[in-house]
């Protein structure tokens, strides 16, 4: 018996899906880097009042889904439960606004919350993103959206939706406030609890309510993109105008909003079918909001787990890694030892090399090789040995080629 | 003020860092490739029993290091102190035992230790290693600790010495302990209590004390190697001579050990100046310790941050990641849309391209593009966009070349 699994709501990735991951985050750096981003890492936990600031002490994320704990000095730490707090804390700790602006970076974190299990989320997940400090124009929402997009064009999601909006700045939100609240307050006492206690506190948030009474009695509610103030019209057309020019599809949908203070203008989400797989969004209060100089940023998160699923479902066919090159089978004791050392050379040079570690004959080494989806497979015993001279057998083909050992890595690279 | 920083013995790795880490991985992932290892991901934290098995509860990691917390249903679970437990556990619960044998795996995580941070050491610290499952044979024995300095030559280290002995089976073990306890018995008191503690419960321990004292005593002890049985003695001439035939040369080094139950006959470092930068063995009863039927088992694991110290200290230059190919400057209001296009057309065609998000002026964003150490750059304004004709400035030479924009992509891809 198992002494123990694999904690609820966490999960192996196995080494014959591994390339899957790979593959999606081979693409993703490499768009990263067309784009100019830089990879920039961060700690798993932080101080717990980081994600109480930066995600907001009113979200459901903090108030319920934290992974919190003491560490032994008795000092409350969070196994973070997204990335952007934590980066934009390194932003200002390591003074990265002296570094030449925008300081564009990217990140692959695995990111940490209480789910509930009956909905088949997970409680550790992964999510890369990118996010982008010192940039106060539209032309950088405009290139942030574009490259989440061709990001999931690369991986091969063709049924990409990108929707926009504008949720302006504090002043405006101020004003648009006063207009919710009129317009929610002769229904106060239909809204849930919780509601009623973001009334007063941030009526916005009403909005994103998951209650279906909450969503219904806010279906004729004001819009904010209404209410904006000029400056950030004038943000949200050029954006538009932008993302016109360089050929991005959009839509402007007035029900994606954020309730915090510091998310400012432009906020976007990418849809494929049923899901949200990326979103995004301008936060120019955020790096002020932990006590820097006012500096814009602006960026976005997306589930490695969750694009990975959307794929399957739209029939997208993530390529395998190639295979190894070679099964090298022994014959006898001399060529055990041998082997060994040609097997070295073989994988030094660059040849995927596979031999027996289980002292198999040589039938159940080639069913061996076989599994393992070897292109080539080559037999060395005492004959070979002393004539330096080998068959190499294509194990699609089945045919034989003699080739001089010393040549085999020449060969086979040839033939890659 | 900044609201707070990373936790104690947390770092960040910055945008200009990152490279490499990246270099130091993709090393890694490459050498594992062509030795036939696949990537395994296991979750950051495992219920604690799971280490106080795997690692052992006379560990001083287990006793004093580990970030253990209860999680919202009351569980104990400790962030993953290393790699191997995780692994082992993954592989029996998964049934990766079914698949073809051996079961050769490479993981690349984050660790956390509470390590007293006057010492320089981190408390979060990232390894990367291999743990092979189903060989029994020193063959596998050979083939590891030859990943393992092929990764750390093609990385550019070059002062390795290869530390090898064999800690026996428990058989052989049980045997040496009572000589070793027969040596010790008359220095009894002398010991620390620690290691008094130790006499009792696990004698071979004794000899991996830090405490001055207790080393001093133990320098004259019986060494384990001579007492080792005939099958694990076997074992051991065979990786030698294994070792010998790949090329590989090494020292015997008895003093290698390892206190627990599961570790058996094969155990190495790999020593490079002042710091074993890798250390490993064989665990024949780890999976059995698990749960899991007898199933032999090998790895070793090696940790970033000291190798990278090690590489500086050595004067290994880590290659920088090509820069950006190309910036390109938009001169006036028409080209500043027209570029966001070509921007993106050009980074999708696999061109590394800057351009200006922050308004500079033409003088500030030439200072911008060198500082970015881009390849080229290019001006475009109304006659450019109008004649389609551009003048590409070699950064380096200043040399200019007439491009036509559509063949932008093509001229640079060419001189990549």
């Amino acid at each position: 018996m198992l002494i123990t699994k694999a904690p609820k709501g966490t999960e192996d990735l196995l080494p014959q899906n591994s390339y899957r991951w790979q593959f999606i985050e081979r693409n993703f750096r490499e768009v990263c880097d067309n784009f100019g981003y830089s990879e920039i890492r961060v700690p798993t936990f932080e101080h717990t009042e980081l994600f109480e600031r930066g995600v907001g002490d009113t979200t459901d994320v903090v108030q319920k889904q934290m992974y919190t704990f003491l560490d032994k000095g008795g000092r409350s730490v969070t196994l973070r439960p997204e990335g952007t707090a934590s980066v934009a804390r390194s932003f200002l700790q390591n003074g990265l606004f002296s570094m030449p602006l925008p300081m564009k970076t990217y990140y692959d974190v695995a990111c940490f919350r209480y789910e509930n299990k009956q909905k088949g989320r997970l409680r550790e997940f992964h999510q890369l993103g990118v996010e982008v400090f010192g940039a106060k124009g539209p032309s950088i929402d405009a290139e942030v959206i574009s490259l989440a997009l061709a990001f999931l064009k690369n991986v091969g999601l063709s049924d990409l939706t990108v929707h926009i909006n504008s949720i302006g700045c504090p002043s405006c939100r101020k004003k648009y406030n006063e207009i919710l609240k009129d317009y929610f307050r002769p229904k106060l006492d239909q809204l849930c609890s919780t509601c009623q206690d973001r009334f007063e506190r941030n009526p916005l948030r009403i909005l994103d309510c998951k209650s279906e009474v909450c969503r219904e009695l806010g279906k004729d509610a004001p819009v904010l993109l209404d209410y904006i103030c000029e400056d950030c019209r004038a943000h949200f057309e050029e954006l538009k105008a932008t993302l016109r020019t360089i050929g991005i599809q959009f839509e402007i949908d007035p029900g994606i909003v954020r309730g915090l203070d510091y998310y400012t203008k432009t906020v976007f989400e990418i849809i494929s079918g049923p899901f949200t797989i990326c979103g995004g969004g301008r936060y120019d209060g955020l790096i002020e909001e932990f006590g820097g100089d006012p500096t814009p940023g602006i960026g976005f998160a997306l589930g490695i787990e969750r694009l990975l699923i959307r794929l399957d479902e739209t029939g997208v066919v993530i390529p395998k890694e190639n295979g190894l090159d070679l099964y090298v089978a022994p014959l006898g004791g001399r060529a055990a030892q041998y082997v060994q050392k040609l097997v070295f050379d073989l994988r030094n040079s660059g040849v995927k090399t596979e031999t027996d570690h289980m002292k198999r004959g040589l039938k159940p080494q080639m069913k061996y090789a076989d599994k393992l989806h070897c292109k080539y497979s080559v037999v060395i015993g005492d004959n070979e040995i002393d004539t330096g001279i080998v068959q190499l057998k294509n194990m699609q083909t089945g045919a034989q080629q003699e080739v001089a050992i010393d040549a085999i890595s020449e060969f086979i690279k040839g033939e890659k």
